[in-house]
């Protein structure tokens, strides 16, 4: 009997009982995921984020086991193993696209990691064979479950829905790194209340309280981890360094750089073997290199990253376009090129949303409905957003401009 | 008020009140820690390790910070502000100077990461001007506690002894982060057990089972984390790339390196802003460029390690001489150069150490005496070792040599 | 040095350092809170609920002593040590007037746990001399306090509001107690985040987030564990248990009870000994004699209770007043006298309250307001109420009436 | 599909498939656990230990359910239905025979709880008529297993050895509810590490860490909390308050008792339904009943236990027998009657025990051993033992005794 078990802060166990599926995280194109944290830059905030998007593949691959488990039992759904290895294997290489400092890099390149994982399943050599062990239009389904082409409607709303085993792991995980309780909820009950309507996910009626602590976590989990502006003024920086490397490289300018990176950054299509060969090692390599770098910019940019002397965040600055460019003008004066240094963000807080994908729920007597139909605290949880600002702490120093005193004014504090 | 709160996942906060401890965690030499795993190869065997050296000092610092003020309450010590400086910034900065995947690397590089702690607070010149902020005997005098040179007994207690702030710290953090119960112990009740006599820490010997608790579960910690198999073998794994680059150098051959890696590798002293730019993401970015290495022994040892094929662990394989030389001989046979792919290795487990460096017990009418005179079940925990082997798994299998059907006997199971 | 702690599972420890408060802990009055549980009939829903008042008082007293010894160090306030003794000792005493399964028993007695609490701190012969060794105004201060006379506005607050001392420590334990993850929120946070602004207690706007997590943690606990439908009918039940002690103690008929229980059921104002007599234990002996007892309803409900055969609940019945009589008159037929055996209950959950006693913040610049001029999401989280009926499971099997099968068909789930 | 799921602090969620099963729970005999303490008296130690036998009993269920379905998936064992039944119904009723503060009452009673146990699943009508359900002969089989007859090794083993579904419940429901770590261990990796060889189960050596932990745990517990001095003399008093309402009933004193526990006390052999009626709701009303007896004794006793006014207990005394007359002596001299004032224990640490009852251990050739010859550590944990003495703390104060002073200094500190 093939058993393997990964120890877990998460799940405490994930339990491997399928020696393929074991084979799966064997493969190199998995292992790299160990080389990206799961929340990009932010362990600059939060000193416990240096989880990897490998535990986190992992983790959702164990939340679809658990939820399988239960929906079998109770559904005898999945009949077919193929269909139980569908997904599994989905839960866990739905991330295997992912990039260092992955949001960032995407917004650089151009490209989705959602289109990198499609790829890397049906391109990847060794991870392709895998696959095809099973049949060869496994690896096809895999990523027509993850394009939603509506063939696999149950897989599909477990994988990526709002209420999906990548969001039901994520949350507990992030909140467990960074030491929060903001994103604890009630997984095992959870799970419990998943049933299937004409081949779809549904949640039952009885344990709406359970589905509305999950999407307040979420909620909360946005508002003071994911979007928390130390963190976002961060993964500005990074982005930063990138544009300051992309201007220099289509300026024609010389300096060191990663053979890989490089390849990434100016193919038109960048070659499977070198977008697989980046991971966040690479990354902070470049940064070294780049601390040294005769363009100052990116050097600057580089140091600042490295040791950690962030942009300081400004929450809802609310500026007058005259303010906004009066600020441009200030930073030129200061020799911070404002394109780099001046940076305005609009964050958005996810609510929940009813069109077209929202959860579903039936209730005892199999009457369907909307979340939204029965939890009047839902219906209140609509999007948000909200302006910031990023520049550098020195442009709020040492001078006594009336524009600097109203930003520091607003300055959010303890940052 | 000064007040810089930072989110633990073991101590929930850590709190920084004085301005000048808080201006040591922004200095580069202090945040190049974010860099270097606390646990350095563990993450492969327990996904959860991925808690950097960087999130342990400032445990060890918040430990120290309670343990203080304990003693301050109970005994009114530390009285002198500078004292108190002393052990909060000596318990930050005990680790700054560990290398990446420190023990490997020290055994390559036949250097201690304690002297790299102590030239680093000496001569790093933006933490020396920190230190020099207070007086300009500071720098020293830290590393005076460091060497036990017996002018602070109290604080060379706390910060290095058998039952210290940085012990007690990452046995904690160690569980947290892989997720096992195996280190946990009463933490808040151990620090209040702490005393002074004749300016030297004792327990009051009330909470002597706290102690016994706290030391079983570093007896628990060692034989199932630090000293895994899975951990050994890939530590022997990342010492064999090591070695292959400093024999590569050696003879001369040409291959890539990080200049960095280079300048560390081959000086006879390495100059400390070489040192301080070495990270895991360096070595783990000169995997890569190893990993197509000419050199076939070094490229194949690169690739094990980024695609997690590591070196399977043989435990207590008690070999006779003849049968150790028939391994190497059958090791060279199928290509793989014994020196690099044929390690023995002898596993230390510690134990309660009584000679010169017990735990010094005190019971209520102030009679003095040493944990092993009073614990019975402590004087039983002596330090004890297992000898493995580790070689490629490629070895154990497709063959029916009678010898490797021994060793496949013995291998230790479920690897 | 005086220091007394306990162990807790909510905030680890508890610590006493001033010996008077201590000895309040130890008065006959205090030491009786052990035998009332925090959550009245939840254990009949919950198994993990047996957590009493003195377990809550402690923590109640635990938490009040974090949020004072924040403010003092913040705010230098209490800069009197009287009114740190009177905050600390109207922690600890501020439920002392609960009877068994509490808000059940006042409801029959017609008296509130509050005045019990006046009562008890004035005039228990050695509480009271307790209060009076600070001086002879103490115990009247703390009745002040409790009473919101205003004379003390931040220790008010910190008791009596809101957010206050008592909702944190038992939200946290009632969620450890039953094992839910539902009443969780970053209390040392929070506690950081209070102020004062002359005299009166504020949250910094900075940690709204926080506030709003502890607001919808209240929310949860009140939906999944203060108002399951279980427990109101385990409520319901011990009501209709005294109801109908009440009216055959009325009606001259003759029964074993508890003297003590006899004295307070049947006094016009009981006498402070007889209801300090008064615990839960008093009352499960009575259920025990009662469960014998020649009045069959009386036996009947007893036996119920003691064997937890619960009353069914019915959520949101919705019935017309002809088809509630109908229900009565089948009750009737079935032998269930339907004073005892059919109940509507209203269960109300609380939202936030904006009016006179909302959550008072205050922002960087000195700004105040209150939590829902700043929260959208605090704006939505209004009060809001729910139908129930609970009946004898006997009523709802065995029968073919439609309007049983009605009821049937709205049945709570899983019950 | 039947399935009733409970909320539990320890396993998370108790989960029956077998509605036979969940009918046993919902007996009188078993609700009636609900009233008696896991700990006895330890809550006046840990104010956190109000947990009940019906928690543990449902927690050790768990366990063995958990168990059985890793057997099952492994070894193929329980093959019958009626296996599986017996195994979780025993795991259930295993501690229906316990009494109000058990070890102490059963001394008094001279009867032990297990004799008890056999007798209500045999006799007790509700329940044997659940039993008998199943077949006729399926109660007396529970009782063999109990009484470990030998025909059903495997549920033997499981239910009562040194490490039994039993005892992993209890240590880390112990371990919850007062708080305290001692009592964590890997319980998941435990079950796992369990195999059948010849109809009894094995341990595999590959987890004999994991037994360690298991044990040496235990070993915690019982020192720092089964053993605390503060409980014993806790359960000395409830003794001493029995063995005095014995003495009085023999004399022929008249006092008032309530009738079931008259019935109890008088019986050569009580009848079970009285038996079953003695909850500590029952005690705890006699206590408050002789609180105000007429006999001084009794009634002082009675308050001590009400109003948590303890023996204070001297740990290691090693009088000689002229001191402990002379103590008698000096109790008589203060009106303390030394029979019911002066107590010595002997207080026994239970070790790993060898002999006919050991650890069964395998290693993966499947060879058999005892844990003791693999693990050093377990071997040196063998059974010691503690002489302890319980005296009013009056008899401590305002004296000045030499015999006092020396027993003063000897006094367990902090208590």
């Amino acid at each position: 009997m093939f058993e393997q078990v990964l120890k877990d802060p998460v799940h405490d166990e994930i339990l491997f009982e399928d020696p393929w599926l074991w084979s799966l995280v064997n493969t190199p194109a998995f292992q790299r995921l160990r080389r990206i944290r799961q929340l990009g830059t932010s362990y600059l905030t939060f000193h416990g984020a240096e989880h990897t998007r490998f535990a986190h593949s992992l983790g959702a691959y164990e939340t679809m086991r658990r939820v399988l488990s239960h929906l079998q039992r109770e559904c005898g759904w999945p009949t077919e193993k193929r269909d139980l290895q569908l997904a599994l294997a989905v839960a866990l290489l739905h991330d295997i696209g992912h990039g260092p400092f992955s949001h960032t890099f995407e917004s650089i390149l151009g490209v989705h990691h959602e289109d990198w994982t499609h790829r890397i399943i049906l391109e990847e050599p060794q991870l392709r064979a895998r696959l095809d062990e099973i049949d060869d239009t496994f690896a096809a389904d895999l990523v027509a479950i993850l394009k939603k082409d509506g063939r696999f409607p149950a897989i599909e709303n477990l994988i990526s829905s709002q209420l999906d085993v990548d969001r039901m792991d994520y949350m507990l995980r992030d909140a467990k790194a960074t030491g929060v309780s903001y994103g604890q909820f009630e997984l095992a009950r959870l799970i419990r209340s998943f049933t299937l309507v004409d081949e779809r996910v549904y949640v039952k009626q009885l344990s709406m309280h359970t589905v509305e602590q999950y999407l307040l976590a979420r909620y909360f989990m946005y508002v003071q981890v994911y979007l928390h502006p130390v963190t976002v003024g961060s993964d500005v920086l990074v982005e930063k360094i990138l544009m300051r490397v992309r201007d220099l490289l289509k300026a024609g300018m010389e300096f060191q750089i990663p053979p890989t990176l490089y390849d990434v950054l100016t193919a038109d299509i960048a070659p499977i073997n070198a977008y697989l060969r980046l991971d966040e090692s690479v990354l902070l390599y470049a940064f070294h290199l780049w601390a040294d770098a005769a363009d100052v910019v990116l050097a600057d940019l580089a140091r600042r990253f490295l040791n950690r002397r962030l942009f300081a965040p400004v929450v809802r600055p609310e500026l007058t376009q005259s303010e906004a460019a009066a600020l441009r003008t200030m930073a030129k004066a200061m020799n911070f090129l404002p394109d780099y240094y001046v940076t305005g963000r609009i964050c958005r807080i996810p609510g929940y949303e009813i069109l077209g994908q929202g959860i579903n729920m039936v209730d005892k007597a199999g009457n369907l409905t909307d979340l939204s139909q029965v939890s009047k605290l839902i219906r209140t949880l609509v999007p948000s957003q909200e302006h910031r600002l990023f520049l550098p702490k020195e442009m709020l120093e040492g001078t006594d401009e009336p524009l600097v005193r109203r930003i520091q004014s607003i300055v959010y504090a303890g940052l």
